[in-house]
């Protein structure tokens, strides 16, 4: 190991460390913090303005990054505004970049962990710097509208890979560097040994991005990894590739200027035809795999890359249990933001909203199944009236086979409210579709209990509030949830909800109907996923998505007195 | 959940809360440090007076546990020392156990962390005091030898219970359990939520004990998910179930005078010929799988009990190079103390004895390589020489099966030192074998890089301590090991052998040549294995046993202001 780099590193961490204690007092309390502004104001006006040119600045031409040797270049990106990005990337030959990151592997874990999370914290402050540039890489790859893409792929991605380091950190800080063992033997001298330990990383960690979020998913793994000496390799998904190539950029200059090898986080591409995620995830040099995407490959992972520790996040049924209101409008309002927000393509927007048939309490009166769809229906519509504003919530479809989805999906069930597509008002060629809401009854499991991702949302009917409760347990049950929402002025209906919410193990939501929503996860609060459902294998992020991530090596001797 | 049994558990957590602060803090150090006594002489008088008539009270007769409807009984345990138990167990029917596992699992959650712990803390201060009866029991099917039965199999175990308790606790206090968090929005009101946290058990947790620690190994499991609300089913070994059955009627007794349901902790018994294992770990209810014993069904649990967190200890290939020492003949002393302590039939005896062929400096002199093959021999001859003394620390060999491998290895390599039978001053009928030491080449791998469960050992010529630590690398980086012991004068072959410790995650001990051994694993101290090589996929314990068996769900509403 360069001692000139741990020492530099270690500076980082001294510079950093306040950030990083309030952090771990964040995770502990779980209040409200955030170190990075989601307001654009607060960032220097000149990265605002030229945020637009930067991103431009990248399109058409090749990206480069460190490697091994390049054997070819890929990259197809499009826009769901519209437009090809241009941009290519090295592709390598996975053994030979396997092969140098593992020879870098030594250094980094005798760097030790405060010069190893200094870095880090480097690297988020750096990506937070860039985030009004991430923005348009993130926007033009997801489809999400700017200020969704600024807030969502900068400061709340950066916040999720702090709180991963932050729990990193604080595992790691557990272990004690070295004691003194001293056994009393009665009237004999003592057994004295002295111990030291070494936080062991795994191995390498190859973390799996996704389309619609390719930072905030991709950020918590890669930080809980690379905190606790894993080089890191980030597979990003063939259709959002710009904003992780990005990421790895930043992290790469800071590894490579203190003096590290910058192939410690290295960037893996591929084509929807040639996908190279199942070769790697089987290979016996990695020990850790994060992934977010379909449940086929997540459950394929889970099963098949058995040398691995791997964390999934998957597609589930994320429900709303509606059974009495105090203002019905006040409730459709808040679910007509859920449903529009980034066009349902959140791993948390609601799908499934059961509602008895014979109607619910809506303050003193009583409203009946059909005008509960209709109000539902009604608040979306005149929430997306405005065509401008609309497109600046809704962002556009990631890709075309969500758009289809929505045509497809059309035949099962009633139409409450029909996806209309719309004009971007500056991208004409925008693949912009907004939700489809349909009736179905309770029977009609084969529609609303599989996943139908995109702006495609039931309304259930139910015999009554009991059964949506057992519908809800039975499907979350059986397919896995992140959120589950509950509307009741009943306390006993809501003291079922919270248990019906322990049992399946996916986090609620009561009574929404303000200026919060099911579909919002904050960090350093809200754990994102319980870990304990079909959705999710592991929550991001708690202590169990960092504390097999390392292993405890110690060595022990008789202290010299 | 009865609210009286929550009460009761929480006057029994603020009693012994003294005791779960010191252990956290021990976890913490690391240093030395046990609440439990390892002399008899701190036991009341009458209970180590009273041991062993207690324990024969318990022979030849049926031995009551809460379970579900029984449907046959088992048990044929043979003490080593020769003669029959005569213990009958119920057999019951496994769907109805689980199912009413499952159904006192809510009370139990609800409890809360503080009154389970509290709980376990109460149980694990009986099982101390039973520690006297207790030792018999273990050394009636295990073949320890009575003071190792008492010290490893009372106090050592619950040292490792109540360290598993301390980081289940630790884990869970630090998930809050409500926090108001509070959004500023600029000039506008806040956004206030009022969020609480449940710590959520995964379901019900299946113990499979082993035959010659059958507490030790199974204390840290079956805390670990009690305290974090999961039901425990213990499997006993079918050759060591009366201390497991001892120790579950302690837990079932703590349960129901609280007035919980004492199946909460439950009793399976099979037989050789009809295990039931293996279903059992496939069930679905079953969500976590903690395991002691061979490769072969380790292996199988963690590729086929997907439904589960599964946490195995394996078999693997305990190490010692010799490189250069100060004294060979308190190197040797030492070494046969850890060959001969109960047969080497403990998960961290040496097996393989690397040293090279042209020999190793002893101080100012040069030994060759058959010198330090008889003098270690010659040590463990002279260390067993006294038949009494011997008895004392070797003890019975478990199994049959062991007894003929110490045979069957005769052929393996040239002997050094050969097993001898020997007779018990009290048990003429035990099954008692000294340690057998062979010398073979570094090429004869097929003979000392399986894992030869019991009294047998291997001396290995090598080339030279780099081809030494090349092959101790390459062995244990294939099969694993929980144990490495180096020997050298040389600070930079230490140095190197502490790279290899990492890089194969094993733990090392530096030139034991006093009063500490190898072999020995101190509570609240030493990691029992890793978790990083293939003799164990777990370490026992530490952050990562734990954080994996509770997920944490969580509610959030609007806050009343």
């Amino acid at each position: 190991m360069s001692t000139t780099a741990r020492t530099a590193a270690l500076e980082l961490f001294a510079h950093h460390q306040e950030t990083l204690d309030r952090a771990v007092q964040a995770i502990a309390e779980r209040g409200y913090w955030s170190p990075y502004p989601e307001s654009l104001k607060q960032y220097p006006e000149e990265s605002v303005k030229g945020a637009q040119s930067a991103f431009e600045a990248q399109l058409n031409r090749h990206f480069s990054l460190v490697g091994s040797q390049s054997v070819g270049r890929a990259g197809s990106e499009r826009s769901p505004y519209g437009f090809d990005l241009g941009v290519t990337y090295d592709q390598y030959d996975a053994d030979a970049l396997l092969g140098r990151m593992q020879q870098a592997l030594p250094a980094w874990r005798d760097a030790g962990p405060a010069a190893r999370v200094g870095t880090c914290l480097e690297i988020l402050q750096r990506l937070n710097a860039l985030s009004p540039t991430l923005a348009h890489a993130v926007m033009h790859t997801s489809g999400q509208a700017y200020m969704m893409a600024f807030q969502a792929g900068g400061p709340h991605a950066q916040d999720r890979g702090l709180e991963a380091l932050a729990y990193a950190w604080r595992a790691m800080s557990e272990v004690p560097e070295a004691a003194r063992w001293i056994k009393p033997q009665g009237k004999q001298e003592p057994l004295v040994l002295d111990k030291r330990w070494h936080i062991v990383p795994r191995g390498l960690s190859l973390v799996i991005g996704c389309s619609t979020f390719p930072t905030w998913n991709t950020y918590p793994g890669l930080f809980a990894s690379l905190a606790t000496g894993n080089p890191v390799l980030v597979k990003a998904h063939p259709g959002a590739i710009l904003p992780v190539a990005m990421s790895v950029k930043v992290a790469q200059d800071v590894l490579g200027e203190l003096g590290f090898d910058p192939a410690l986080v290295s960037l893996v591409v591929d084509t929807p035809d040639a996908p190279v995620s199942q070769h790697l995830a089987l290979d016996p040099r990695v020990k850790l795999v994060d992934f977010t995407g379909s449940n086929a490959f997540g459950n394929w992972l889970e099963a098949n890359a058995t040398q691995a520790q791997v964390f999934t996040e998957k597609a589930g049924i994320n429900t709303v249990i509606i059974d009495s209101v105090r203002d019905l409008k006040a409730v459709a309002r808040n679910l007509a933001f859920s449903l529009s927000l980034y066009s349902g393509q959140m791993c948390t927007t609601t799908q499934a909203i059961y509602v008895p048939r014979g109607g619910i309490r809506n303050g003193e009166e009583c409203l009946s199944f059909e005008e509960v769809g209709q109000t539902l229906a009604g608040a979306v519509r005149s929430f997306l009236a405005d065509n401008e504003r609309a497109c600046a919530v809704i962002g556009a479809i990631q890709s075309e086979a969500t758009a289809q989805r929505i045509q497809a999906c059309r035949e099962l069930g009633e139409v409450l409210l029909d996806s209309e597509a719309r004009e971007h008002p500056q991208f004409p060629g925008a693949r912009i579709h907004t939700p489809l809401l349909l009736k179905v009854d309770a029977a009609d499991r084969a529609a609303y209990a599989e996943e139908r991702f995109g702006p495609i949302a039931f309304v259930i009917a139910t015999d009554d509030t009991e059964h949506s409760l057992r519908l809800a347990a039975e499907v979350i049950g059986e397919k896995g949830a992140l959120t589950l929402g509950i509307y009741s002025t009943d306390e006993a209906v809501l003291d079922r909800a919270e248990q019906l919410s322990m049992e399946v193990a996916v986090a609620l939501s009561v009574n929404f109907d303000g200026g919060i929503f099911v579909n919002q996860s904050a960090a350093f609060s809200d754990f994102h996923a319980s870990g304990g459902n079909a959705a999710a294998n592991a929550s991001i992020t708690d202590g169990a998505f960092v504390a097999r991530r390392f292993v405890t090596v110690q060595s022990r001797r008789h202290a010299v007195p």
